[in-house]
């Protein structure tokens, strides 16, 4: 049974065909986990060019997309999937607040989801009554909401239930629930040496306890040196 | 003349093609002014499988990304443009320095960059002594480093000068300079009504000294509600 159904709402699906085959995206796609819908915007352009953008009230540089035509194919979707209910709509924008590991969270708890991505300089504004969130992958700018709903589809697809393999292993990493947002301890593989750099002796002493010890002292020097922003957070949620 | 040569080592270059030959990237590479090097890591992996991770000393779930391939692809990718210079060598790895848009300006001005892509449980830690910088998108955990690296080529692609038609867009986009990190103010395009939904009559009155001060009211307003934490950025900007 499918436990997430995904829609993306893009100029430019091509750029989702790899993403939905390749790795874990598609093994969940494969093993009925996952569906992934790319819904192309352009037809629902207006004019003999399929337009879906206009220039700005009131001036300015660029162009904005249209808010009818992203709302004919937001509702083109939910209909295409009329008998299992609406799509919960989230709108890729720096405008929305920033993505973190809880919105994957919760977003991968979603039955439904249509991501719209934007191109050109942003949407009318008008767009944003028609969907319940807006989500920003960070404080920098891409060119199109694409590769940041990639972004927001890998994080929240890989906590469903089933899509990883090794059920401990999304819970290990860094920002986890686990580890309360600080940062993962150094870890080591074979070769025992490569060019002159080892591995710490206590890794290879079998002695769990002091492994155990280690790590957890590593990875808070770590978030200490790296991120002291995490620091305060954690030590506020401590309180 | 090629302003910036890209490469990426990755275990599945195949994502990356459409996202190489698609909208803007792909215009900067049919341009000449981007070049994108993919360098598959599997051949450089080990035995007859070419296994490139191995598991982790001390023990834990997961297995990591063995230094010694990944820098053998490293020094292939130096190798192969020899004559250039050496390639600025950046991991992508959730324990990095998060991405802005001061990242992507600096990576814009690199003549050639690297990326390396992780997948699994992380990498070993020793091939940190073989990079110049470590960067991670964000706070959340995705499956691998190439979306991510995704992300940060494309956010630094649009600065570089001609890779964007309309050059005044680069900087009127929230989080660029020129906003000092602030949102981008409310716009809107046809129709003039949506659904009962209008445009702000200031947009529409020509009066372009109105417009400019409604735009200010609105962005300062917006990152205020929206992003606090700008806001504070930008005040202590102007101590």
């Amino acid at each position: 049974m499918i436990v997430q159904r995904i829609a993306v709402i893009t100029l430019f699906p091509e750029l989702f065909e790899a993403f939905g085959s390749t790795s874990l995206v598609g093994r969940a796609m494969e093993a009925g986990l996952l569906s992934l819908h790319l819904e192309a915007l352009r037809p629902y352009g207006l004019g003999k060019h399929l337009s879906v953008d206009d220039t700005p009230y009131g001036g300015g540089s660029g162009m904005l997309m249209r808010v009818d035509c992203l709302v004919a194919a937001l509702e083109a979707v939910d209909a295409q999937f009329v008998s299992e209910g609406p799509f919960h709509r989230v709108l890729v924008t720096p405008q929305g607040a920033p993505f973190k590991q809880s919105a994957a969270l919760a977003l991968s708890q979603k039955p439904r989801i249509v991501y719209v991505c934007g191109r050109y300089e942003g949407f009318d504004e008008r767009v944003r009554q028609f969907v319940h969130q807006e989500i920003s992958l960070g404080d920098f700018v891409l060119t199109g909401g694409e590769v940041a709903a990639m972004a927001m589809i890998e994080a929240s697809a890989r906590l469903i239930p089933g899509v990883l393999g090794n059920e401990s292993s999304a819970c290990e990493e860094s920002f986890s629930e686990a580890q309360q947002g600080g940062l993962e301890y150094p870890q080591y593989t074979r070769p025992v040496e490569f060019r002159g750099l080892g591995v710490p002796e206590v890794l290879k002493s079998g002695d769990h306890a002091k492994i155990a010890e280690y790590r957890r002292m590593q990875a808070a020097e770590r978030t200490a040196v790296r991120r002291a922003d995490l620091v305060s957070v954690q030590s506020k949620g401590k309180l």
